[in-house]
């Protein structure tokens, strides 16, 4: 099998510095894999490049640590605290003498790991000197299991090829008006009837308890953090249709396969309601190991603001006190949120309704993940002629998926309020893997630079030549993906 | 370093059948483990032993896969789940030109490599001819870590030590009278206030919600079953410190830093007890990946039959709402506990008072965990000069702990009613790593040969010539144990 390498001079998102040398270092029936120290993780993270290492090639490269006897030139895996990188910064040299590859955390190595798989040839290394940090902590992706159900060994594998591009958030819609998605033990009707439905009438589906845990180990085992969310107090159907003594009165309590929005919502002022969510909550929480979790907050049309903003507050309580750091869509940013939760700004223009009391939110210490909707949202079409997906947020191509700078966005926020980028992907028209691909393929790669690389890098010209390559390895790959 | 090794006659626990074959296989600078197939457990395996074979030979021991390029003698490490192997059972062949360790799935494997690491010298494997599977499924042993509190890094390095002798469970007694050690989110004060105390009046601690899940981690990846116990619906004095909400009129809801049993329990005619309960459980199920959640049951002594038999089994149902299987101490099969309630025996005589409500909980289709008092208690004293421990359950010599069969204790149950054997460590007076292995060791070591080896294959005198070696081995790297 071929590696499908991008080369030296492609890679994306693009390092810090990248110094291309020349001649590298020729893989053989000698290479090994050498690292340091010899450690759990960092031998895992030696052993699986080998094992690609190995597809590719069908040479045995050995993994093992340095040892006097063995003089074998390789690639040296090296994870050294004291050269005091940045957590997911790494630093790669290679040469006909040898590949080194250096972090100060294995999330780093990681990471690096990554550089390595993309300008691997199956018989070189090319000669390069790389120093590479990421420019923002958050840069991640939403995938909606909610409107249309995707199996664990799909997102498995959307989780490989995302990670491949330094991607380091999964954010996970597990609920909305069609579907359920996630086991609760202590609410069993949730999974069970509030799964059982999706847009278009097909079966749904959950994912038990079991099947959640294995999906965040494996984003985990890639360094992605899984946050999970669930939409509340609107997008809430599918749990109504599971409990409807927690719907106001009068409100639709069966299943629901359109794209409207806007039309559910939880009996804010029931105490059943405060005590569903505690469950839920609680639950999630403990199923999680990463420190966030998204409570929704978009789009809730029936309630009034003191309502709407009771409910955000005490749901955000709620979600401290189960241990974890609150994520909200924008409107909670209206609703008195306090300065520990992060902000997910979604507009679709810059309306200054929108963006002031964010601006505010920021200025009393919220972070920010900027996902505007004209921008991010992986589930517009690209132009008129795109069969699949949405428009309402506008056509999105690639180049404008590309060139925005999300600093720019909000005007005047204090340093550090940005906290990254995320782009999600809203799944009414999208129903496999291979559409899922599609609409990700190659937008989210630009939002992945956009996330990643330092803004005075970027530049369109030099995007688009680096994307042919990536877009010839998801050809060979079988991996679907739009066009520029 | 050198390996300790045991030699190949000491294997502990016997495998069902091993054939000495005189030469073994020499250890050189080109020794490779060898895994197939390439994929992240059998990698995860692999790599781990060749890290310990590094530790103790200085060989570089590369890791690799089969390559045709490459003639390497070494050991070879293969899941071929075709040959249809007990869950944890293997086969090991070594032999001059190489070691093969065979199994049906990764845990063999895993339970493989703890024989290749009793019986590797710092300069060979010896020849041998091993197959091997378990008597039981369930071999365990409890950790106290309510009397005396234990560090993250105490219960790993211990989790290590018993791993070594294919136990698979461990059961953690996460609350009793004097402390409370596990953060639950939604019950803060049960950490805060009811962790911070202990046998003696020492501070106590407990686990925050990362600091147990790494722990479970480190057991899952020694394929060591965490079971939770919160021992219910007595033994909760640190539950009442922290919600005197819950405790009955006049009781005691102050820390208490003795040894007495039997003068707390829950109130369990107030709703806020149900309430609390499955708040408890629910977090603690979906903190936890392993398939069962302990609910204690033993010593209460101020309920009324009805009252405790009412609690019991809404507590089971709570449990299994939360998706686990129940398991308690042997007063549950009294209490009417439903067939899907694993039951633990720890009586130390067999009167049949006791006896009885088991067997017939065996006959209605419960599963038995045997953890005879007499025979079991690690805390006991090994003879009247042993400084620790106690001695109302009698003193347990080495000799006592291994001369015993779980099948003969009860009497007629139905076959495959016996889950296993479990021995559990109280630490009302042991209080340092150092004292818990002095106590376990080499009891356990027998119990785990109880749980492991085929009864017609156990004899004394065989046992304890193979433990001197063990003893030794403990010896040489400062693990404390006891004398026979």
């Amino acid at each position: 099998m071929k590696t499908f390498s991008v080369g030296v001079s492609a890679v994306i998102p693009a390092p810090r510095s990248l110094l291309a040398t020349g001649e590298g270092y020729v893989l053989t029936e000698a290479t090994t894999v050498v690292f340091t120290p010899d450690d759990g993780e960092v031998a895992r993270i030696a052993t699986e490049f080998a094992a690609d290492l190995r597809r590719w090639t069908g040479l045995a490269v050995p993994v093992t640590v340095p040892a006097a006897a063995t003089g074998a030139t390789g690639i040296r895996i090296e994870l050294l605290p004291e050269l005091g990188l940045a957590r997911e910064g790494y630093t790669l040299d290679a040469a006909p003498g040898g590949v080194i590859l250096r972090a100060s955390t294995a999330e780093g190595l990681f990471r690096g790991s990554q550089t390595l798989r993309q300008i691997c040839t199956d018989s070189a290394i090319p000669g390069v000197r790389i120093a590479d940090e990421p420019r923002f902590a958050w840069r991640g992706t939403m995938l909606d299991v909610a409107r249309h159900f995707f199996s664990v060994d799909d997102v498995k594998r959307y989780i490989d090829e995302i990670a491949y591009y330094k991607l380091n958030v999964l954010h996970l819609h597990l609920s909305d008006d069609q579907g359920w998605r996630v086991e609760i033990a202590a609410r069993p009707r949730l999974a069970e009837v509030g799964g059982a439905c999706e847009v278009g009438g097909g079966p749904g589906g959950f994912y038990t308890r079991e099947e959640y845990a294995d999906l965040v180990a494996h984003a985990t085992a890639r360094y992605l953090t899984v946050v999970p969310e669930i939409d509340m107090p609107g997008h809430t159907n599918a749990a109504l249709v599971a409990y409807p003594e927690i719907a106001p009165e009068g409100y639709l309590t069966e299943h629901f396969t359109g794209t409207e929005v806007g039309f559910s919502n939880f009996d804010v002022a029931n105490p059943a309601t405060d005590e569903f969510v505690d469950a839920v909550i609680g639950e999630l929480a403990a199923m999680t190991p990463g420190p966030y979790l998204h409570i929704g907050g978009d789009e809730v049309m029936k309630l009034t603001p003191e309502e709407f903003g009771g409910f955000v507050r005490r749901t955000i309580a709620t979600v401290e006190r189960h241990g974890k750091v609150a994520i909200g869509w924008d409107e909670v940013a209206r609703a008195g949120a306090p300065s520990s939760t992060v902000v997910q700004f979604w507009r679709t223009h810059p309306d200054q309704d929108f963006l002031a009391p964010i601006r505010e939110a920021a200025a009393r210490g919220s972070k920010i993940v900027m996902s505007p909707g004209s921008r991010t949202y992986l589930d517009m079409k690209y132009d008129e002629s795109t069969e699949l997906g949405q428009d309402w947020a506008g056509l999105i191509s690639v180049r404008h998926a590309y060139e925005w700078d999300p600093a720019e966005l909000l005007g005047e926020v204090p340093d550090g309020a940005l906290l990254g980028v995320e782009a999600p992907l809203w799944t009414e028209t999208v129903t496999t893997l291979a559409e899922i691909e599609f609409m990700a393929f190659p937008r989210l790669t630009g939002i992945a630079e956009v996330g990643w690389s330092a803004a005075s890098s970027r530049d369109w010209d030099g995007y688009r030549t680096r994307l042919a390559a990536h877009e010839a390895r998801w050809d060979a790959l079988g991996i679907s993906h739009g066009a520029v």
